[in-house]
């Protein structure tokens, strides 16, 4: 055992303490009552990062704070690894399907339950526990790190890049570590090869000045909510393709080599099924579950909103309604040319009598990893040495959209690397995050260091 | 000017103060949280019936009170008329679009703005005030009249069914007398011909256990906000017929004289298009607006709401999605065989992975009025004194589903006679009474009984 993991086994429960208090800051990037949280959890990560023998400074934005820790003791001449990841969090609604209430962290059944456990807390609190456990029990590390967390992952991550942009010195680096994915099954490591972007709307239809009677007028105007579902319904043809022209026109059809890595994977659609309590999974024709999910666009209403919706009938026919819609992309689809597309396919169905205005809410490009080099090489040795097994590798259906411009801001390669598991409800009440993973994750990180001083 | 008359110009300041207080009760009979309003709103009815000089009695039911007022003094040999309306009214959300409060009557420009000035305690309260005119300045009335006011119209009127069957003997009578519907232009007097009925429904559209992530999960399973759009955008074809199979059986073609009739009345479809502030009318091919809104079924969602709605995007994929959807129907449509359309008509359209629960919330019957007889013909020469100008006849696009129901259980004509106008925003914020149609409608109503007198 190395010396930072007896280090680790030895502090974990203070870890986790530690990490409870983490959780409990409700730093919800996308509300703008939480600002004072979202700083607050900066400051915090920023004085954790001191404790854990780094220097850290916490940048403001025109959003929500960057936090840099940094430690650069291997030298000038050791090459630079940056972690990323995000203290923001989802918000938590529906807060009533909580079982216990979203930032009071609490252990049932092996697992830690709060908003940010999975997405992205947990994880990136690992980064700086496995940081600490090298510099306090080894002799430091044969790289030099930054660390980088960002406030506003979960609405857009817009002042990210014009930070990088600003500090692309600082934060030059050889390679670029990010937690914030799941494994692929619970003690099954895993690498991923693949992440969906997003184009994320919010479409405002509008008709007549104020709210109708429904007996009165319907019939003669258009139902901005009829109108609205109409719009939904019109994104999707019958065999569950986007029926938006020239959605398809980039995306990559994927080599036989990845779909039948995939197929291989040892996946019980049934067990899926009953986990999310569906009668049926559905999705593109000719495609399989994962396949849909890693390396497959969608189209998903989020949220829809419109005239009345309390107890009891009320016959009005509203002025307007409200859709939240996303699609997730998939190499080389791109957000900019999505939203034209969405536009004018949107203009072409939308019926007389209302207006549509959409607006882009957030956006993100897809990605593919480089599925080789010392950084993908270290990794899956510290994994095997952390978990026991060889990493799988596995797509992402959800975004990071920041792993694009990382690679092309600071020309390293990232290496995405997750420890939630399936069903962790990132996004969603009662997300969680494995007692166990958060050990061996924590564990396989600091491992990560040994690993690379193997390369150098 | 006959003595009633006169005795409304001189008390109508006094009238107008007490209908502000029966504005001012927030009787909202859809909220269980208004049940002490509705009650409250009983009881105040009650003593003005009784201060008017009626017998008045509050019947307590398994919902709402019901309020009977009653005359007697004609003798029993005479003709007994028994006038409804109700003292609920609708939700007044959404609360920000009111200029003033809803439940603090103010007057601007010539209107009374309130929650029910027009729906209907304003008009209900018309009726209370021209039999204490009648009562106190002449002597008496030429007929016995029950006054029937309820308290759940706006809600589905459960509890009047069961007592109108309930007190068949105490409420029999000769003729109905409603004024809760609008005259056809301001200074133009109008009778109805016909009432649309109501078919209205909570879709449930249930899917995977609890929200899930909209990337980890999307493309493999059905969302319900997706299937409840695809739902409601299938109950209308392209040329804004509803697509529900068997929908239009029963509908009545109406006869060419009811159709030039319509077609006669001075209607300016450029000007009610910029009232309502829409670019284009709209609705089924082949009608004009006003035969869209009288003689035509329509299908309207009512309200949408689905996964996240507030600020900023979240990438959710929602575990469920509500929709309220109203039918406007027509003769011979009944609610009931529209229920069983729509159930069999979502089954066959609901995409697997998601489960549909239809809750009816609202049904009522449509009607078409009889043209003639004493009770019609004294209508139209009251209103003419009143008004300067004898009535039209409209139809009315909302319902008034109890009217059916009196005609078959109290085996007496109904006689539809309104005095709000065109763009009384009825179920919208903004309601409004003109104080002119106030006064000449009480006054209307009162010489409503000289007129009767002449036929007896």
């Amino acid at each position: 055992m190395s010396g930072s993991e007896a280090y680790i086994r030895g502090e974990i429960d203070r870890f986790r303490e530690e990490l409870f208090d983490f959780l409990r800051i409700p730093s919800v990037s996308a509300r703008s009552e939480h600002d004072g949280d979202t700083r607050e959890a900066a400051r915090w990560l920023s004085e954790r990062l001191e404790d854990a023998g780094l220097d850290a400074e916490v940048f403001q934005t025109d959003g929500h704070p960057i936090v840099v820790g940094e430690w650069r003791g291997a030298g000038e001449d050791a090459p630079t690894l940056l972690v990323y990841g995000h203290y923001d969090v989802q918000p938590p609604e529906p807060l009533d399907e909580w079982t216990s209430p979203p930032f009071e962290p609490e252990i049932r059944e092996g697992r830690i339950y709060a908003r940010g456990t999975a997405d992205d807390k947990g994880q990136l609190f690992m980064h700086v526990k496995a940081l600490e456990a090298r510099l306090r029990a080894d002799d430091g590390l044969p790289v030099n790190v930054v660390v980088l967390a960002e406030g506003e992952e979960e609405s857009g991550s817009a002042s990210l890049v014009p930070f990088l942009r600003g500090h692309r010195e600082r934060l030059a680096c050889d390679g670029v570590v990010i937690s914030d994915s799941a494994m692929f099954a619970p003690g099954t490591p895993s690498l991923l090869f693949s992440l969906r972007g997003m184009a994320y709307f919010q479409l405002d239809v509008r008709g007549p000045r104020s709210d109708l009677h429904s007996g009165s007028y319907g019939g003669a105007v258009t139902n901005p909510a009829n109108a609205a579902a109409r719009i939904v319904a019109s994104f999707h043809d019958d065999d569950g393709r986007i029926a938006i022209p020239g959605f398809y026109d980039r995306v990559v059809e994927w080599d036989r080599q990845t779909r039948e890595r995939i197929a291989d994977l040892p996946f019980d659609e049934e067990e899926y099924r009953d986990d999310l309590g569906v009668a049926a999974l559905s999705g593109e024709a000719g495609y399989s579950t994962l396949e849909r999910l890693w390396i497959r666009p969608t189209c998903d209403a989020n949220g829809l909103l419109s005239g009345y919706t309390g107890e009891g009938a009320k016959t009005v026919l509203p002025a307007r309604a409200m859709v939240k819609v996303s699609f997730r992309l998939v190499p080389d689809q791109d957000p900019e040319r999505v939203a034209r597309l969405l536009a004018e396919h949107v203009r072409s169905v939308t019926p007389p009598g209302v207006k549509v205005e959409i607006s882009e809410l957030h956006g993100g490009r897809p990605w593919r990893a480089v599925l080789e080099g010392p950084l993908f090489e270290a990794a899956g040795r510290a994994l095997e040495r952390a978990f026991g097994r060889r990493p799988v590798l596995t797509g992402e259906g959800g975004s990071i959209p920041i792993v694009v411009d990382f690679e092309e801001l600071l020309e390293a390669p990232c290496l995405l690397v997750g420890f939630a598991l399936p069903g962790a409800n990132m996004h969603a009440p009662d997300e969680w995050l494995a007692v166990e993973n958060f050990e061996k994750g924590t564990v396989a990180l600091a491992l990560l260091y040994d690993e690379l001083a193997e390369f150098l």
